[in-house]
């Protein structure tokens, strides 16, 4: 395989998306739409990764040199075109002689299965799509032998050409030297003065070099620039991730209520019932059950877990075989083992719950002190009554029982019962006494 | 400008509703079908605005009267058509004569700028919608001069008037003389005995006076008989909602799954997650992050605070800059300072948190005696630990500090500690004895 | 009326489900494929009920034998076509002599009212439907007469018969004699080697029996064959309840988002707000308002009720006239009296609330001592400070009161405050101390 290049263009200003958030960082099932281009060229092997930035959004040159390095970034300043773009990464690329694919950091459902043809032939290679309703779109005119005879704008199209439903993506492959030569001879005689990298294929044409399109379908292609255009980019997502999940055998009543993140694993044999949110990091085994209104992120959730109704599991929950989380109740970097259970209104945060221990109806893991966060590890088979207060750093042994309403700030030993509570007192027709005082003022005041 | 009225019509029985609530006072977006039409009159800057009421619904008499005063009510009694509710109005007209515009109390999603076009000409217009569907409506024949000719019923129509689209929504303007001039002599003439306020047009041009139509969308001027039809104009009320905070940069992964209320004000620059839910009067400035499953009514929430998910803000929350409201969380009727937090599973109700305080897990503002409520203030960075009980009325100081646990019932002076939890005692072995009795007796038992 | 009986074959393998559970126990609307079909069967009086299952799911079985009896239960071994799965409950219909219809466990929606016009007539009746996109389904000619000609599978089609959009859905009704006749003559002489259902048509034909067809909604003949079937066979389901819950007087904003069981009653004059689950054995009284988020299960409430939001109502939730169940709250077997209210953040477990008792926010019922459930009893017009922990078994006499924080282990008599909470105690400048300590801590680590 010839060795392959990126280069992304994330330059844009995306003032359409009205947000301090730079365009490109806007999330597509949780992950940035960039990283999405990223991933993709990723996956196509790309041997060197060029993002081209913009000097306006330094989140989004941080961004970049996170992940990819600095030498991963290219500058564009100013915004003269996406050609002017593409040469912004020639330092970047310099000595890399194989193919160099041009993608964008706002069209997030592009996968590398859908850029991948347009790898291996020689020339300039446009990845085209048969668009729906073409509009402004540039219209790809191809000859009988599959070249690609020209991209002609909307605006300068003739009706016959306006007919054609074959449109520009604007991801193209060409072979590093030439993508240069090319764009060495782009001009910016146009309306806005720009260098247009659609240009290259005309230029190739004369040049001699072959161009060609390949197709992808439109969804694929997509570009966000706008909120309603990000909404309608996470709509396809999802929908994409819902049938693939229907199809491995997840059982889902209500699909279109379950929103996923891009790295969502969940197998076949589980049950999402309706109104389920997962963030990034979550995987769950088959046998397990996903109730109505819960909300996962990075989280593992073992086959006969029953999470939820309106559990919400933060990073670092992993809950093991038939263990249960129920209504209302938070875990967050605990690990909890098989059969372990917490049902109801409950605050569990790093620590450890031994295998068959059972957390009562609103017991919390007090877990900070306003500075620092502590762990708690509760036994195997240990019994935390209901409502009570654990504060970290503390150890409740194996088989060891919290009775309800008590505030444990030290260990206890396997086997033992700690109370830490007031002994009930009574006052005896205090209540009814109260109550009647008070029915009187009430009346008096109303 | 001539001087404008308004009357509106809210007489109808709504039987097809089905429903104990009249018709009228069903809500769209949150805001009785109502008071959308009354809203739509003031922002026409009608000088009167009149409701036309019938006797068997006293709440709707009731809610008129409180929101515009007695005069604006006339009873229509017995219903004996249109006409003859807008004959009920002429008492409350009397003495004005600029132009009245006839609406409906079920058609809520007509606004002042669908109406306007319909004030400003002599005679009577009507204003028109093009049907997608004409099916029952009454057509429209409009001259070549732009001039109303007819309203033709549906059953009375021949084949050609019948494929005309163009439909009446039964709202007019008319000159306020005129209008009861007209309405004198319409007849009941007709199978249900009732008196039209169609036939004004007919009327009008025997009377040699203009009469046009002008035009505003079908969606507009959708009516509500039946709660399928109340649902479906909630769904055009919502899609609008949508569609315009996404143009104002609002980030909406799933827009479809947020619910807006009449007044929600959302700044562009806020993501708005899956699932949430506004009631009315919610404000959110740019940079605020509203998570998942959260619901907000009456709140307020400042630039970079981070409500849910699944938090609950109740009239009179009122959150300053970087605040975080967490899972499980209700917030009622407090006001929270810059950088304050309440992470988990609390209730915050009547009260005051100052900046950068913390309220840990499970801490309840017992704000309520059984008969008054009672206000909790907690002071500047203070940390009130977990699981806490604070029995207003009650003021925790700054930079104080509440054990987890704790029950507080008096002031806490700003950098000390309360503590009132019992001690922690230990019954060694007792937990192992009493779960080996019991497994025993379950064992027995099974 | 003939005495009637049903065949439901069960005994597919459901290998696309891609699921370990049966494909006939997944569920619709809350109810098992299964026992939709069986219903079906009891609703149309059939004296018997047989159900065909494989040997590969002993779940389908030990599922008919509980509701059924064993004696319903046929088993066929091994699988060989519809055919032969009739011909296995030939012993388990010994003796009947009526009509038998043929229905399937995978068709959730076919109700008794489809199948109806089936029985009655001599020979062989087909349920049919017409299919919007006809593609594989077998074609259904039918005669001038009325009499249905022949089944003709698609591959074997002529274009003129492919042009037929009267559709075989697989339901058959027959003389329960002439079923056994006609199928002993059934062969096997095809690709798959399998004995057809089907092949009795011509075989019925042949003999001289009249054979006819009678017709159904498609969407009723749906047949579940993969997850996302599954999940469209549950929109459908939906959407039928959600259009007659609005046409019954139920308000719903969002109706789309509302998800309901197979026995949900809700009665007209009820607001469901956005986002609510329904499991089975909920019913809900006119006038009750069952707020956002809310997710109810064997739940009865009753006329002025309100319900969440966020409101969890499990099996044996019985709430009373104006009750509240607010957010946060939990409610499981427990009757509440009218005007009793539990606002917030509490578990409510196996008990009883008098009428207008007031559960404080964080209440909880503490039920379970690990191995068995215990009751807890609230007298009318209690009081249960917020944040109390009531250990069960115990009883709070009426009128009287528990100090918020407190917890409760014995009865409290009517009309006496009861306080189970240490005194609280400061330590002056030790927050201050400790915050300094550990912000310099803090600041060192960083």
């Amino acid at each position: 395989m010839t060795s392959r290049a990126a280069v992304i263009l994330a330059a844009g200003q995306g003032t359409r998306m009205k947000s301090p958030l730079p365009k490109v960082l806007h999330p597509v099932g949780g992950r940035a739409m960039l990283d999405h281009a990223i991933d993709a060229a990723e996956a196509l092997d790309c041997a060197r990764i060029v993002v081209v930035v913009g000097t306006h959004s330094p989140e989004v040159r941080a961004h970049v040199e996170k992940r990819l390095g600095a030498a991963a970034v290219a500058v564009q300043d100013p915004p003269l075109g996406t050609g002017h773009a593409v040469l912004a990464a020639r330092e970047a690329l310099a000595g890399f002689s194989g193919q160099v694919v041009i993608t964008y950091g706002d069209v997030p459902l592009l996968k590398a299965d859908h850029i991948a043809p347009a790898f291996g032939a020689d020339g300039v290679t446009v990845l085209g799509f048969e668009a729906a309703d073409p509009a402004a779109y540039g219209r790809l005119i191809v000859g009988g032998d599959g070249a690609l005879e020209a991209i002609v704008e909307a605006k300068e199209a003739t009706p016959a050409q306006l007919a054609v439903t074959a449109c520009n993506s604007g991801v193209m492959a060409v072979d590093a030297t030439l993508l240069f030569q090319l764009l060495d001879q782009v001009g910016n005689d146009n309306a806005k003065g720009e260098y247009y990298l659609t240009d290259i294929v005309a230029l190739a044409r004369r040049g001699g070099h072959a161009t060609r399109a390949v197709f992808a379908d439109e969804a694929a292609v997509m570009g966000v620039n706008s909120q309603a255009e990000l909404a309608e980019a996470e709509r396809l997502f999802q929908q994409v991730r819902r049938e693939a999940f229907l199809a491995a055998g997840v059982t889902m009543p209500a699909p279109h209520t379950v929103h996923f993140a891009w790295d969502t694993a969940v197998e076949g044999g589980v049950l999402i019932e309706p109104n389920v949110v997962f963030g990034p990091g979550v995987s769950i085994a088959s046998g397990a059950r996903i109730r109505a209104f819960s909300h996962l992120e990075g989280a593992t959730v073992a086959s006969g877990a029953e999470v939820g109704p309106y559990a919400r599991l933060r990073p670092g929950a992993s809950l093991g075989e038939n263990t249960k989380v129920g209504n209302f109740v938070e875990v967050k970097n605990v690990t909890m083992g098989a059969g372990a259970k917490a049902n109801h209104l409950a605050y569990l945060g790093d620590g450890e719950v031994g295998a068959k221990a059972n957390i009562g109806a609103g017991v919390i893991f007090c877990n900070y002190d306003g500075f620092f966060k502590h762990r708690t590890t509760v036994g195997e088979g240990a019994f935390v009554g209901s409502n009570s207060a654990l504060v970290a750093p503390v150890t409740i042994g194996a088989g060891a029982m919290v009775g309800s309403g008590s505030v444990v700030t030290a260990d206890v030993a396997p086997g033992d019962l700690a109370l830490g509570r007031a002994p009930q007192t009574h006052k005896p027709g205090w209540a009814a006494r109260f109550m009647e005082t008070m029915r009187a003022k009430k009346a008096k005041k109303a």
